[in-house]
């Protein structure tokens, strides 16, 4: 039951539902005397919003933060910050047909299941629509490891038969959103792009993968053996909506490896020191850091509701016919890059305050 | 720092190094009044254990496990449950060489950077050989799951370009055990142990992916947002050494699809009520189970110790020829099979137990 | 850092400063389809409303609640539920001269020690008035309790040297709110109240002790080894501010006895099974509740806002003669029952969660 | 269920019964390379020791420590530490008479109605022979902390009508340990001698309370809102068995107090910076360390096994006339004060480590 905390360190508390008065987080632990940059934190929402392009659901939410506690004179304080966006514009009738249906792909069978009773409007609590406070609250910890060197970076790397390049140097923001379906990549951008179209227009959806990257991360973050930092971020990432399944460095290529072909040797290089010669470690042994860029790709199953008829039941076991009317996604990609983002960074921040006790 | 326990109603606590006294746990949460089977702990450990066939290394270990707590007459008590499996086979100075070398995919360097202390014998506190203990813990939660009619299970999916058949059926303990390398289909065991074969000859070494199965569960185990269950077991998984990626259901293919080939649709099954007409989704929808059976799949990189010479560095940065002697598995699948099943096991206890307060 | 949140199985997340926006909690693990009664909230809150008496400080706030999340059709869902509870009659001006004084016996120079910046208006986040936020999820709790015929009760047990009769049956909540000093015991209720206006006519304040009581608890329920039923009482009851100490049952008089005194005989009683003959323990032993009623006691130290000058330094260590302007309560006591009562129920509640898991 | 363990930055796991295999712990977080003194580990545990005087029950147990892992060259590794203490004079046969009786004061009614299954034999879990394993684990951390020059002592301050004078300096253990009784005062501590005799003669026994002293903890100690530091200690001192109750410095006598008498004015002392003029307070404000002593007193009540005919029941609810047999101390608090600086060790060193991320 008491799982909406996330964290041990830096603990971000989730709350609110898709149609309620709003959604919003309480994050905990953030270290005193940050000065905030709260253009930036709008900034990660407006990517994160419904309405951005003509690739995404037509909503209208402002998505305006608003910061309850712990902040004052523009610096963290040290006391737990409480943030809040309110819900503006939900349709909940739209959703009235709803309340009496299972509809595939969605968690509205397994809460009746689980709760005995479930807010149906716009999903309620299973809504993706929760995740925009998770990016307020990441947005903190991306400028607190940005003044610690660290750099976290997604985008788009797949969308049905349309690859980004293989790992490479990390791209810009600017870089990622020059496209509307944010892959770095303007051909693979385009090719995506009109994927997403096709599916579309043909009242269908398409998923895709996202690739995470943390560079300037120091050796040794990362708490063995049941923090490594694969684990936590996979706990992190597999907790937004839609994700089916991740890897790290060369991940399920890997799998297929002999080790002489996938071990990185350790060189020295003048001024840096210790080094990897290659990284398909992926930035991490053991479970700590190596001092290597860490990346990954995350899988996102294709959205859900989708503008075909479709065969499911009532909550009595009957048989219906399913038409889903609303505004919904064709894709989640372009909106998800954000929320990777965001989880990663919480993650990321909440190793990093720990490992500092390693040799207290 | 303080990360060697996993759990939250069912708290597994780690300890031990590869050639210390011993390595062991701490099992904390376990309901009272449940008569314990020390065969079967046993007979898990023995499948995990050490030399047990020609494929796996040949260091020499009873691994027989001492119950030290929480159990009186054969029953578990409701106090934490301590066990303990001593070292014996131990060949510490095969690592003296290794003290001040970095040896290439292994966790020395990290340790170092993060502890500046690191007991290199055997890998110290980074050996797979801790998860002796998580196998005897997890087949208490087996036990306990197999008492609520929930069986977890898991073998070897892929070596090399070995595949077993795609989801279907559990396999029995029989069926896996047939072959050392505990794949339950003969023809793919058979290439999979000449692909074992073929890279140990070459001094080489193999990775490969477990499949891991779980049936029985009634629907609603799995608390959003932050112990979705396949985030719970992304967790538990990639804590267990060499593993670099996890997926559920259609996994990563389901990145490639559309909504209307991957949403599995509801229909009315009469004597069972509302099922999945297919399970593309893996059984768990938003984080809880649907009841479907739960299924997934976890890669492993090749082993690190190879017997081919490698370059490297030394603490100091000075290069390095490194010849790896000791004892080491050509491939870990086989023995990391059991190994899956006590993570699995030991997660899905502790979100069943926290599923009964769902409606309390 | 991240300690704002409290419990286990039912989690209370604490946010807010007493001039920010507003204070308020997030309260998760709150069992399903429970239906609130939200005059009861109100009610609880107006108990620990300043300006309720002329006993009290005069600010005035509403301290009206807003619910954010968690419910749907007056009911709760298994979600997180978010509570608000906005600032009104902040006068932070009345504070701008101790933005740079430490005053005697609060936390102002500690906070500066420890985060090196303190929101100064109000006492910022050492203010009690963040407890409105506990009292109202408190009251979900007690609800909670109540249906389970669990009943958490406290009163005003002593002021200076008026002391009410010792334990007895539990009084209604209508004898204990006859006095605005909030004693059950009317002629003890008349000498506090006397106490605390000479006290406040000296331009001075005073502490005291309130009792809680807790009936109809079953036998079992509290968590050895680390879970004692007291020291989680401890744990919740010793965050309020001002608080000094605490005691069970016989408490520091049990310091003094011989074991035949404080012994209680467990006798057997028709109808009633096994009961024990006396309650010097308090109602738990060995950290387990008996089944008898679990009562004991807080002290609380006098209020350190006082309206004669005080001798203090200011941030730079410069002596500062302190004259505290403001509202101030001469005496906490009699708005601190409903805090008490509040954290009593959430403890109580996340061990009566948390018992159902010992058998199951 | 899975409370067997405390701490947050530094997390003790308990395990062990008085009469299984032995008694254990393990210690998770404790920083790396750290020189371990074992010698002064074992006197602690003889401080604890049963047998180690004439007032003390006349058990036989060594109670020597076996470290089992994250020790390497004599230094902490920042792996979890495990330790076990066999147990070698348990005599079970005392204590089969009372597998069937509840015994007055003890904790077997209470096992029985939660776990529905109990280890009677010495106390089971419920025995203060767990606590040897505590004080093992506690001693490291007092070690820590010496290295940080605090320094946490705890002495016997009351038996029946014996009181040791307030608070003082800080007595050194040759001082405390120069009576059995361990009151440094040597005239309080004949008196306090005698009455433990007295009572003993009497078949009878006697409690009492321990007062415990921190100092050289710098400001800036404790995690408000729910990590205050008087909240924490006294979470963990009442997990001691047979404690009562809890006051931190002037206590229960503040409730008395008005906040003229009460509050500690701050002062500047050349070299010293600003301290407070006096401490009744007792180290803290707003759950934070003031840069005092911290001081506070524990409360104990009379042994539960005595030697005179009690009346009681059995496990049917039959009524049983009971005379304990079996070596009982007639007073714990000699050897409990060990065990309250374990705890209380425990307790600061983790709010120290985690103090260092407030500013990070």
């Amino acid at each position: 039951m008491a799982r909406n905390s996330i964290g041990k360190q830096l603990v971000l508390t989730s709350f609110g539902e898709s149609h309620g008065k709003g959604i919003g987080a309480v994050l905990d632990g953030f270290p005193a005397r940050f000065a905030i940059d709260f253009g930036r934190v709008q900034q990660q929402l407006n990517r994160r919003r419904p309405g951005q392009s003509h690739l995404t659901t037509q909503r209208l939410e402002s998505d305006e933060c608003q910061f309850l506690s712990g902040i004052f004179d523009g610096q963290s304080t040290g006391a737990p910050i409480a943030l809040l966006i309110e819900n503006q514009d939900q349709r909940s009738r739209d959703y009235d047909a709803l309340a009496q249906v299972y509809r595939p792909g969605h968690a509205d069978r397994v809460y009746d299941a689980k709760y005995g009773i479930r807010d149906h409007r716009g999903g309620g609590r299973s809504s993706a629509r929760i995740t925009a406070a998770w990016v307020a609250a990441g947005s903190l910890a991306q400028q607190y490891l940005e003044s610690k060197h660290i750099v976290v970076r997604a985008w788009v790397h797949q969308i049905e038969e349309q690859y980004a390049p293989e790992y490479t140097a990390l791209p810009s923001i600017a870089d990622i959103d020059q496209s509307a379906v944010r892959c770095p990549d303007p051909a693979t951008a385009m090719g995506m792009q009109e994927a997403i179209e096709r599916a579309h227009k043909a009242g269908d959806s398409v998923g895709g993968s996202i690739r995470f990257q943390i560079e300037g991360m120091q050796a040794g973050i990362g708490e063995p053996l049941f923090g490594k930092i694969q684990a936590q971020l996979a706990h992190y990432l597999l907790n937004i909506p839609a994700t089916t399944g991740i890897e790290f460095g060369a991940g399920f290529a890997a799998a297929r490896m002999r080790g002489s072909e996938h071990n990185d040797a350790w060189i020295h290089m003048d001024g840096q020191g210790i080094k990897a010669a290659s990284n398909r470690a992926g930035g991490s042994l053991g479970g700590i850091s190596t001092g290597e860029p860490l990346y990954g790709l995350l899988a996102f199953k294709p959205v859900s509701s989708i503008h075909k008829t479709q065969q499911t039941v009532s909550r009595e076991g009957e048989s219906v016919e399913l038409n889903i009317e609303g505004r919904h996604d064709p894709c989640v990609l372009p909106r998800a890059v954000p929320i990777v983002e965001a989880m990663t960074a919480l993650c990321i921040m909440d190793l990093y305050l720990e490992n500092a006790l390693s040799q207290s």
